[in-house]
């Protein structure tokens, strides 16, 4: 096996604790991206202003110059957003590499139930971007930029519906392409993890339940619009959200390391 | 019924698009972080970095002062995280005011198929908090948030686990408060939305499928620890599981606003 590409560690992108559980793996960081629904790109909005902005974004990670890149090496991060959006004028009026910019997302996937408040915690899969956000000009990159980015909402979605945009929808959308300056994650999982101190207090451990509630995220069966003229519900929409569900409820129960019942050994 | 609290609008908190989906209602806003079991807080590192930063954490939304304030009135937004970590001793060296700080959380409720790529969407709410965070000092206080956000994991968990937290657990703990200067929401909910040139179009409409995939977490079977020595899982852990994924399933299906087949009228 080849190695695997990772991020540089820079003071802004090193996690400082729980270190076991953090990853600079460039496969690692853009999977959690690209299977997370919502974005959270934040940016500073100007020097009148001392709050940084956070905007919740459609997004996924992908190469236009190399589209068949797989997903553990060098990509951009591509943003849909609207036309005159706040973040999209400053990254128009962006001088130099474009406008400074951390895209986060994070998923939970368990519960953790332990003994003492302080050892509760989540099992969760978090990743982090920084990087310099560009309007995407060229039409073919922004053409290319919206099919992936469509896609991510579901799988295949976008020659399934009314394709190409025409002008006015191209022009009211516009696509911001992240260059990735460093990432990072971080990816907990396991069961409950106390401290030997109330391990072997018995009022304790006796009184108090511990263990994992999994967690997952839900696709619930398709409702057809009311205006919807076409029958039954299409092979690539009801596999897409019966395939999600089931990955995402096996992910859970299998980050809590502890072996489920088995119908048959292999 | 009285008249409901908001947020002030400013340049920075205030949408500029769908603007009938935007809410600056105290209620939604404090609900939709409440429910949030992770947040992403950004904040600026100091002149050297370029970045915003984001962090997940947990926190919640409540007020030490008027313990009985409801969720509509104004609270501060308590945040939980680790003594030495960036943000508290950034936190810790702010001066004046304290660090100025963007709270965000964002759920997804349903994925909206449309005919065009353009309307393509998701149910979904968000909502982001502007605010000033500075460490708890008051033990009392900080004693209260933990106990606020350790049952925010999981209902009414605090008095069932090992409390209250030792000398090491205390001061190894740091809580944010923020106070908090603006906010806003967005909700989107309903159904497929499409332009009339569409609708229109018999060959489009015949061919592309539309509606709503409802998305909603599910709280899965606890699984107990291989430590865990109470026989049976708890009553409040069963309800609150219980609870979580039918109110989360009940919001996606309720959200898309189209009639569900009823078993009988009423």
């Amino acid at each position: 096996m080849g190695k695997s590409l990772a991020y540089p560690k820079r003071v802004s992108n090193t996690a400082n604790r729980y270190n076991h559980r953090a990853t600079y793996d460039l496969g690692a960081i853009h999977s959690i991206i690209n299977s997370s629904q919502v974005l959270h790109v934040s940016f500073n909005p100007g020097p009148s202003d001392p709050f940084p902005a956070i905007l919740p974004m459609i997004g996924q990670m992908g190469s236009f110059d190399y589209p068949s890149a797989g997903i553990d090496e060098p990509l951009d991060c591509y943003l849909h957003g609207y036309v005159s959006s706040r973040i999209m004028n400053l990254a128009r009026a962006a001088e130099g590499d474009g406008l400074p910019i951390c895209v986060a997302a994070s998923k939970v996937d368990g519960l953790i139930l332990s003994l003492t408040p302080n050892s509760h915690s989540y099992n969760y899969r978090s990743a982090i971007l920084h990087g310099y956000a560009k309007l995407v000009i060229d039409e073919a990159e922004k053409l290319w930029a919206m099919e992936l980015i469509t896609n991510s909402v579901l799988s295949d979605r976008w020659r399934h519906s009314r394709v190409p945009p025409d002008k006015a929808e191209m022009s009211s959308t516009v696509i911001l392409k992240v260059k990735v300056v460093d990432g990072s994650g971080k990816i907990r999982d396991g069961g409950v993890s106390d401290e030997k101190k109330d391990k072997d207090n018995a009022e304790v451990t006796e009184r108090v339940w511990t263990g994992v509630v999994p967690v997952w995220e839900t696709f619930g069966e398709p409702i057809p619009s009311p205006l919807n003229k076409v029958e039954g519900i299409p092979e690539y929409i009801t596999s897409y959200v019966a395939s999600q569900s089931q990955q995402n409820q096996a992910y859970a129960k299998s980050a809590v390391g502890i072996p489920l019942p088995k119908e048959e050994d292999h």
